[in-house]
């Protein structure tokens, strides 16, 4: 132990923030045997240094400003956990770079973003980036793909990359409740925030989904090349019938070379995914090498995630560090229209003769086959038709469903979900 | 790109050595590209240099002599895939490290056996020793818990960690076939060896948990400790009825601070476990802060094991090393008569009247309490019964069974299994 010890600052004292500070009290001593190197917080900083957080922080150095943090003396690496990609998060990022301070970070809306100009002045500054901590809290997701398996060819990743959604999916699931009421159950829960925007909406898996895609595919992050679709027109009509017909919905994010994207999807329900439920987070991975690799655990949480700051803080501690993302632009950008899939499709159609074979015949004029069909019976003079599709193009079946929607008899929106069945 | 590659030698060139060869010739150029420095392969070895081995391999240096390979001019690591716990596996391990180059194996025995004596001549040589491809193939279940989870305080760890078992099990489930017929099958297919020992008795899976004990746990590798038991009593029959009363039977390891046992258990049929089929690896992780996190992904393979000594060589060409094992002793070991469990138990009794009065006395004498029963009818004067007991000390079950074993109305060996449900 005549090392220096391994000095952060931690910028940031919300539930992580606060779940690291304990960590480090609790299961420093047994860091320091197990690696020969302590790690010490030298300074920490939230925006209230008087709210009582339940915790006494009076040992620790109050530093005012975080971007002073940086600039503090012997200091090897800055924790930030503000939040947020712009303002103070991202002028922090900037500066512990410039500064050649190691980044660590837990805030996949930053990276996401940003990834690529703060990968540049880590390079040009000999520090490096790790965020272990932004994705599928403590199971090891970005250690896999950007350590374990170097050596392979990804073809194909994603999973369940956003607890909240599986939260809500799972318990609409479960409780048969509908998506409005599941959703404020979860915000009185602490599954969502006030504001779920970002997770229902598919935002936050998408940040996610745009860091692993960098790191398998060789490229630079890039977020906006992710089709996002959220969850908010997911209604237990769909999960009822998904479930009889084998499968659940999920919030799903999928990357291979050329695509990206966050949507709702139908997995198969014994399958991997189909047996994540609460806030579990789950990664599914499929290359050359390895063929497939499945990691499941705790999608976040407070310890869960500071459990994954201090994983990437040890490394730091221990002087390894690794290219932040892929470098370099993607193959080329697919539309979601090139992909070939099935779906899984809930229709409301009126409840009358004929209607059945018009909709038929609608489908075969549309060029949609039918795989399987479940009709329950109708009530109030509607009736539910849902079906499982052959492959087809994602944008010949658009093309259907907008084709069928404008239809008289069609008396709700239709929901059309990929199947993503992660060669299962 | 302008420093040295890492330079290996590798001794061994089975089914992993030719995989490994493969991957450096097909992905080499990628892995430079994303570590900046190149893996060179400087010389290899196996048994018969004239076999054809279905790769050319003239462009590699032969190594008559593999203890000759930690004197290569320049050489970095060494790559051991002879095998075996002893001979020149075991004398090349040594060498390697004396001359205070990195040793990278697959060879789960020798480091089990001789883990301790090694990893002091590779601290005293400042070298390194690094495994992944002992436990589960390209799962990366070492680095999880050497790496990611080193700030964890781990309570329980174990899972599936031996390909052939969970194969021979999953086949008797899906067919109904005996034991032997799927060996007999299973050795056919390549996944069980001829002498199969060392798989169906359980060793290969104890040689596995002893590895992830020690760093789990923090005390040096002590295969002794591990109390193991193989899965040739396994019937059908005991697959069945497992099955009806909801579970699954497969090989486990299960290790924590005071324990460690590989033995046929049984896990809740649709959890996390009972799901993994096949030759498939799992590891499931219990920990104070992660919480849990489940791994998942094929156990052995040419290409995925090749893919975890390349991630090992990946590390090491980054200078990223970390302490082998655990050091020091164990917390006590505690022999199984001091765990509580349940257990399901299938015992096939005479059909006659009053014998299953006689074996409920019995139960009730020896102080087992039955959650759970099922009597299928008997035939040919016999008839099974499958119990699942409520708590006991492991000890008092033993004992309870012994006694029963001995009565007259008992016609065949008792199967007990316990029952691990991994907090599910």
């Amino acid at each position: 132990m005549s090392q220096n010890p391994y000095r952060i600052a931690i910028a940031g004292l919300g539930t992580v923030g606060l779940g690291l500070l304990e960590l480090i009290s609790k299961n420093g001593d047994l860091v320091a045997k197990r690696t020969g190197r302590r790690v010490e917080v030298i300074g920490i900083n939230a925006r209230s240094q008087t709210k009582d957080r339940g915790l006494d922080l009076s040992s620790y150095l109050w530093v005012h400003d975080p971007l002073d943090m940086p600039d503090l003396k012997n200091v090897d690496g800055i924790v930030e956990l503000i939040g947020g990609d712009s303002g103070t998060a991202l002028s922090l990022a900037r500066k512990t770079l410039k500064a050649g301070k190691d980044l660590i970070t837990a805030n996949k809306a930053l990276l996401a973003i940003h990834g690529s100009e703060l990968a540049d002045l880590a390079a040009q500054n000999d520090a490096a980036i790790s965020y272990e901590a932004s994705v599928a809290g403590a199971v090891p997701a970005i250690k896999t793909v950007r350590e374990a398996l170097l050596g392979n060819r990804i073809f194909k990743l994603g999973g369940i990359l956003n607890g909240t959604c599986n939260f809500i999916l799972s318990s609409m699931e479960s409780t048969g409740a509908a998506y409005e009421e599941v959703l404020e159950q979860a915000k009185a829960l602490g599954y969502a925030e006030a504001d779920p925007s970002t997770d229902v909406g598919g935002f936050d898996a998408a940040h996610k989904l745009t860091l692993l895609s960098s790191l398998a595919f060789d490229h630079a992050p890039d977020f906006s090349a992710v089709t996002v679709k959220g969850i908010e027109g997911v209604t237990d009509r769909a999960l009822s019938y998904a479930d009889r017909l084998g499968y659940r919905i999920r919030l799903v994010g999928v990357a291979d070379e050329i695509s990206a994207r966050v949507a709702p999807m139908a997995v198969p329900k014994d399958g991997n995914l189909g047996s994540v439920t609460g806030s579990h987070n789950a990664l599914h991975i499929i290359s050359d090498q390895a063929r497939e690799i499945f990691l499941r655990g705790p999608g976040a949480g407070r310890s869960e995630t500071a459990s994954a700051v201090m994983g990437d803080i040890i490394d730091l501690s221990l002087g390894h560090s690794r290219a932040p993302f892929g470098v370099g632009d993607r193959i080329s950008v697919s539309s979601a229209s090139e992909l070939t899939e099935t779906q899984l499709v809930i229709l409301q159609i009126s409840d009358e003769a004929g209607v059945m074979a018009a909709l038929t015949k609608a489908l075969a004029g549309q060029g949609v086959s039918v795989d399987q069909m479940v009709q329950p019976g109708g009530k109030d003079g509607s009736a539910d038709v849902a079906l499982v599709t052959h492959p087809a193009s994602s944008h010949a079946l658009v093309k259907a469903w907008t084709f069928i929607a404008a239809q008289d008899y069609v008396l709700a929106p239709i929901e059309a979900y990929p199947i993503e069945r992660f060669g299962e």
